[in-house]
């Protein structure tokens, strides 16, 4: 539990000059996630925060939506041979009465890196299963050089990426700029996975005023995350894919990407960023 | 089909001046991969290359290793109510005689983004499944120079990369540097899948004599399918995680990281790269 790094030898090549040193790496290790004692998912993850983690999937799977839905969350014991806990094996319990989703084989995809069988279809999935309408009365409105101000902030607030440059981070701040939680992880939908989970243990559902920064790209599967959580407003220091966007515009999730100095591009949701008159239309 | 970017209207801020323009961004659609007609997983990628990402991922799985393992492959039809095609659904077709592994659950999730249930089966999971040891006779041997100018070859060779900001890329280069194949796509491990389907399409399998150089992190997930596709070297222009070096170490893979300028970080595998004596031991 906790190994958040692990030391390696590494041979390093510095223009020409060699030198061997144990180096920091991020730690990758399965979690197999369970539900109610029945095998769901699998993902590569860093250890740490894996209750979190497992709760936040199962948010994004629609399975859990408040704190009430969750019995409790175990880690399976007897996973190896021996007998031994790797800490690699989740299991949770849902409250009784909680309504489970038909588990099949493409639901459990979807929620790693997938959906369904067109662009459509996948929006069409998030929409049916999305707890909370994107709607915040009155909206989230916030100001760029906030959000300018916000990748600075993560940066600053990153426990291991300095040393590794392995993780990816994903952090909430409220809407006037306060930082809650940040989470890293080898995988990036992981550390959102994280954040929505701790969000649920600490009854925080819907993350109805809250601004979601990702370190990287902004996927699909990102903001489909964002919307089951209820977030509004879902930045990311990199580029975003089309189905990303098309998902924010049919939900309403603000989506802005490039996240960079003083500029960005807002893909989706303008109505919650306070945009001085245009300067050109082109 | 070969969608590769997709434009949508983004209102662009920078220092303070807002602008509406149209964008480029990364296509992303989801990809459903049937194995004999049976649905097996579905991944979220960039459209084209689709035959070649279901063959190479099925490479990764152990279901396929060389070309005459494959029958054909197609567009499923009908997919949709109406009976259009979304071109987002292959069949893969598998020579008579070839064996099928069981496909469960965990098997699949195991490619997207997963393993068992700690780091030493999923390492055990690899070497089970793999065809080819990485036995390369004589070793391949390049020199620090070589490895350190394919980055810049990638980005120069690089197709939609520089319009979108949101593919991975990945790259093969012979032993003398010579660049094979490049593919991209918003999945990096798509992009792996790619490359290593279209060799075994062409008969190139096993890649024994070649180097396989990813634009971002290693992760388990690429070391897996760089050993599943006899891939000697693997070369990162990031970091690699735990897992990553650990399989590299077990298998006999080359794994280099933090690829920039003329300096990298050699985890596994030194033999195949002609260091001078060490300068210093630390």
């Amino acid at each position: 539990m906790g190994r958040v790094t692990e030391r390696r030898k590494v041979i390093r090549v510095r223009d020409g000059a060699v030198s061997t040193r144990p180096d920091t790496l991020v730690a990758e290790e399965p979690l197999e996630i369970r539900l109610n004692g029945k095998p769901l998912a699998i993902t590569m993850r860093t250890p740490g925060d894996d209750f979190a983690l497992a709760a936040g999937f199962l948010v994004s799977e629609g399975v859990l939506g408040e704190q009430s839905d969750l019995q409790n969350i175990v880690y399976c014991a007897g996973a190896t041979v021996d007998g031994s806990n790797t800490y690699n094996v989740v299991d949770v319990k849902t409250a009784p009465g909680v309504a489970i989703p038909d588990i099949t084989l493409e639901r459990n995809v979807y929620t790693t890196s997938s959906c369904g069988l067109c662009g459509k279809a996948s929006l069409d999935a998030v929409r049916t299963t999305a707890r909370w309408p994107i709607a915040d009365t009155p909206p989230v409105r916030v100001e760029p050089e906030l959000l300018a101000s916000l990748p600075d902030r993560l940066r600053a607030a990153q426990r291991v990426f300095d040393r590794t440059g392995g993780l990816h981070a994903a952090a909430l701040f409220a809407e006037d700029g306060e930082l809650l939680d940040v989470r890293e992880d080898v995988g990036r939908h992981n550390a959102v996975d994280k954040l929505v989970g701790r969000a649920l243990q600490n009854g925080g559902l819907p993350l109805s005023r809250t601004i979601l920064l990702v370190s990287g790209r902004a996927s699909f599967e990102l903001a489909q995350k964002a919307v089951m959580a209820g977030i509004p407003m879902l930045a990311a220091v990199s580029a975003p894919s089309s189905l990303a966007v098309d998902l924010a515009q049919e939900t309403g999730l603000t989506l802005v990407g490039f996240l960079r100095g003083s500029s960005m591009n807002v893909y989706a949701g303008e109505d919650r960023i306070a945009l001085r008159t245009a300067a050109a239309q082109g």
